[in-house]
């Protein structure tokens, strides 16, 4: 996080202009206690009612905001549904959405052509996935099989010394089962896959691994674990000097080596041979000149120190998980990967890409509000025993936009796709 | 991305009910020629137009798919002001807003209180963010400076041999001057920082760095950046083996080192001295065990191999970026940061947070759709002059974060806020 | 790797100097058949023999190149025990050993006072560690435990598609005893631990992860796995497009995230609670300043990017591995670790290192020549049955001299060490 | 570090074997006073001299430990020739050298044909490296280039609050010039290039790079940063609450993502075109096949998340740096590269090489001892002016490594040459 000089100064000079930043707090002019309250009461409503709603328009509207056009956007009839989804309920985000496909997939779970909806404000993306989804059709089609599922939760606990670190890990080791038989208690839907154990000095992360059915399961593996911990708390003969649910080590919200090497939600591998003759009339380029872009492409890559070696997985991914209620934020871990192309025997090209930490789920989370039950139902991937399957449509959707992004840069393309759809005029 | 024996053969399993994947594609029936005809028309109808609009719909449902509650929702009057933001427009995707604050702040261009709009599906995420804000606000407020500003996009050259590239680098940087020129007769808020060059063998990436006033500048830089190329491609003497626009090194929708040591977008750093009487009342426990949490947090976060080490940044930002218009994809990197917590000699707790690669701005992408433009509007962010103001509050939405959920682990109420917010029922 | 166009101008000039590198080669006079056929005879002689040293010492003289001193160094009376050790020996290079310790441990295997002899030309180095183990010995030694083994060896394979991939996994998965089997007949000291498999489009990495007795087996476990290799070409009922014994993924002579993660080779923790007399009498510090330092210099090394966190593990076990004959260039793997520091109640000083990657053997390659035979019998650790005292000793070396560097930067000393220690005059 | 429970439990057993591991220490007997005292006589006559070496072999042998050989190797003449590289000196580590090359070397300060000396104790590494040289002589020879040089010192700053941070960055930045002249008054050879600033909250790490002439240079770099310091602390206005000479942030002795991308020490990238001819004759494989083997190598390794991407740099880099008396320790940075190879269009194969953080030096630290010297002056690299040119040769020393390996791995002959030169019998 190093800058030079130049660049530094500009801040300075707006420190110097106010003399010194401490100094500002005491400008602004606090709350007084009874705007505290009155905003308390409403912000803490935090079950979504119509009267919240209405208090807490009133309360901004009182401070100069004014939300005109999302008062009038069509707001759910019953509130209480979004309940689990939000607090302070003040209206609806509306992102549009682009359609892509068909996306021709051949899965162990997702088979056959799907209509893609891409909620996003970026142009030039819907058409560039678009662009891609076509080539891989015209080719056959996408391979896209989910390997393997896990999802993690991470708690640490400290103990006097090494020694008594060795006899709670033997003693953790010995208790699987007894954990095995507390999570099928807590939860109908998340079973324990394995325990694993990092002893550093005197602390120790233990790492449980679950399945967790069709949700994406954080908040699933949070209430099990919490269950495993007040045992272990209670039985273990000795007690750690400091213990906490997660350790920050599960690799949620963020990338992670750990998470690229193993897998985090759901890990998903694709491929297809796209042929030279859809290269040359779709893609307007060569399987030798993508194959020459992306070996640079990976070196560069390397050289910025990233995780894993892909294009842009995060744009068609993200897009794919606003319109159908996933946890966004978890488009720090999802995106990251590893794309692979290479030219074959015969003159074609070869592309794969493996996503191994695919947070999705087709229940729980945003997925029954409205429009985004809507759009898993596009994919038929509403509901119970489709999250597989979304996660084999999720890399295909991704490896069909790391085509496309390939090509435009090996066809110097890429600048004028974005001139000529991702402005205003 | 390794895994044992046990968790693959459920998948190895389906490969053999199948017999062999390859075998898919053949069996899933393709389009008709006239099918694909009247999907491509219908699809790339690329700007947004009510006919377009209906063509899609009516497609759609040919295909058994419907979308009665997205047709229901408001649409725009006038689609065509969605031209540039999406293609093959089907509706709009609807995500609860929530609303946390007064989040107040001592920035340089950000400052008093803001409220800020979450657009999330996630429960209890702006009831956690909500706490943390107010225990800022009863602690003077956070100090929230954007200290550097740079956008990337990183050319890449090959030549014959390392002697031409040298020649090479030593043109280009003669050529500053004459870049600079191209930049500003390309773009009226686009300017050149600077110029560096990575050599590695007989291939170099040239990284040009800039400023790009109030709008994130992805499809700035590249624009500019294609201007410079061609002029390269004309005046230096030797020809390029190869060439790309990008090479993949900028870091744009990743996580990367290099985008975390220096600075992509915007760089802003965040600090608050929370009092241990606040930290009492509103988050339940003490600095002390907060501390305590977050040293072993830190330490926990780096043996994931994370870059960075923050908590859970993403989970705020993401809210506000849909909320806000941003280019969400671009969370991959703007969530890398570093959070750090130690208690002060009068038994406060000292909060820092820096994001080095906010990729965020408050003209172009989505800024200036409906519900986009009134959450900006929110926080005094709409239109020219506010990204540093914009950026300052996000790092400072994200301090608040970062403060609640250290407190509920290091109190270990992090379970029951999931369990009582986070549920449908 | 990018630089600004100052530094680069140097080398231009450099290059422009000489019009061009390409034309070098030209201007260098070649060796003629008869000189190459010389060279080749001499040098590929490749075990150690007297003869063979002396043509070699005859063609350097004819090039100009003398080596009087070491000519006149001692050289084992007997060449041909150098074999399997080195090719186209010319002689001995001599590294001044100094003497550390004793090194107070609390193993499981390495109990007591040791003496350590730490080979290197680097001033303070030794009489830094020696003062960390001082302060050690006198706050009752260093608890050091070697807590895993494992060296890996990774092939690759690649089939014609991700099904054939799929079936490939599931049959390594039913072969691991037939793999067992390979190794024990294979070699009296490995044994296989496990198999993972790491699927990527249609390639797969698998990790075949082995103990390896008492040497440090990068070799035994390169033929063990040529073995299992050559029965899956032989039995596996499709035939690989690419295979090869190593991918590349073991992390041999690297700083990898996954040895870091996992083990490779032995991972040893360590811990000591050092008194804060101790502290103020050998370190002349406090443990709070200390604890200060080191977590200021934890957050440094996360922006810097390192792998893991730690000060200085590389410089202690690189003089002890040179003086003992260990793999010196797999330092780089082996100084990757974790060091932490923190105060405890009673106001102490908490320390720990864990080493999660350490590549040592007590038998084969260096090990059994002379000095450094005797350097192992300094520490109690020739021969079988030592290996993982070897272990247990190395990260209680290092964990002295995280201890010893973090009290002198803490106190500001580390410059005067430095100088009065590491010039020559 | 996370292992699972079946590879922790020996270690938990040998736990519950002692009991607890904590009773250790009482069972060991202390070291009486007096012997205490004589340990410190006999160790800290820290400068070497012939009275205090055999203080310590007597010491030594008091407690049973004898080192017969090491006493008949031939010592310096004059012990006081050992000042400044050693503390407490016992003898002579002896590494046996092997002879490789010659090495064609085309670089700005390297030219012409270097013999190599390599000292290490692992069989076939000379011969595979000597093989490597053999097969870039016979196509021309390497071109090798130092593009960068800069070896920084990275002090850590905290203050009361950001506020006071931004005055301090401009402080510095205005002190530039300042700072030169006491970087010019405290050292003939050091050179200030520049100075970075790092910002996180209250805290500022700044980043001092200089040029070292040709020693290596971190002493040198301490010791006018430490004068740089001092003036600082006297000359700014605030006061800072903590202060170190270095944060750990400069990677010293560490592979890190910094170095990687900027300079550490010298950068130097290499390159060759290898005939198909000589690759059949030399190398027993073919361009497409080394090529298909190091592309699959770079996507391992990339999941293996190493620093960059290479083969075995640091085998040829150790060997190189025992024999010259370079800083071995170093290794873990200096090793971190990029090697890229790729068949061209003529059929060859064309390979690169890029080491950004090689730190060497031709004179300080070990360069004066005898057998170091005496191999430095094989290379021409002894002594003033050399430095640039002693790392061209590195950096194709190395280069010719990873040709021979990839060669080995692609042919599959790599288990062979270990089975033929890497065991006793």
């Amino acid at each position: 996080m190093s800058q030079d000089h130049k660049t530094v100064n500009k801040v300075i000079d707006s420190f110097e202009n106010k003399k010194s930043l401490q100094d500002y707090a005491k400008q602004i002019s606090p709350l007084s206690d009874a705007e505290i309250t009155q905003l308390e009461e409403a912000n803490y409503s935090n079950h979504p009612t119509q009267e919240g709603l209405s208090e807490r328009i009133d309360f901004l509207e009182e401070r100069g905001i004014s939300l005109p056009y999302s008062k009038g956007v069509k707001q759910l009839e019953n509130l209480e549904s979004l309940k689990g989804n939000i607090e302070n309920f003040i209206g609806m985000a509306q992102v549009p959405i682009g359609l892509a496909g068909p996306l021709l997939v051949n899965g162990t779970d997702a088979k056959g052509d799907y209509y893609i909806p891409l909620a996003t404000t970026e142009g030039a993306l819907v058409a560039s996935y678009n662009r891609g989804m076509k080539a891989c059709r015209l080719s056959g089609g996408i391979t896209s099989v989910c390997l393997v599922e896990g999802v993690q939760r991470c708690p640490f606990f400290k103990f006097e010394n090494i020694g008594i670190v060795g006899l709670f890990a033997k003693w953790v080791n010995g208790s699987v089962k007894v954990f095995e038989e507390i999570v099928s208690r807590t939860s109908r839907f998340a079973a324990l896959k394995g325990v694993r154990t990092s002893i550093e000095g005197n602390s120790v992360i233990l790492t449980f691994e679950y399945t967790t059915g069709d949700a994406s399961g954080q908040n699933m593996v949070t209430i099990c674990t919490d269950q495993i911990c007040r045992y272990i708390l209670e039985n273990f003969e000795h007690t750690p000097t400091e213990w906490y649910i997660e350790s920050n080590y599960a690799g949620d919200k963020k990338a992670t080596s750990l998470s690229f090497m193993n897998v985090r939600g759901k890990k998903v591998t694709t491929e297809i041979v796209l042929k030279k003759e859809v290269i040359d009339d779709v893609l307007k380029t060569t399987p030798e000149n993508i194959c020459a872009y992306w070996q640079s492409s990976t070196l560069a890559v390397i050289q910025s120190g990233a995780i894993g070696a892909q294009g842009h997985v995060a744009n068609g991914l993200t897009a794919l998980f606003i319109s159908c209620g996933q946890d966004v934020a978890c488009i720090s871990e999802s995106s990251v990967g590893l794309t692979r192309m290479e030219t074959t025997a015969d003159g074609d090209l070869y592309v794969s890409l493996t996503l191994p930490s695919l947070i999705v789920g087709t229940v729980g989370g945003g997925t029954s509000l409205p429009t985004q039950q809507e759009c898993l139902k596009m994919l038929d991937c509403d509901g119970v025993g489709k999250t597989r399957r979304f996660a084999e449509i999720c890399c295909a959707v991704a490896l069909a936009g790391e085509i496309s992004i390939a090509a435009a840069m090996s066809a110097n393309h890429f600048t004028s796709a974005h001139q000529n759809l991702g402005r205003k005029k």
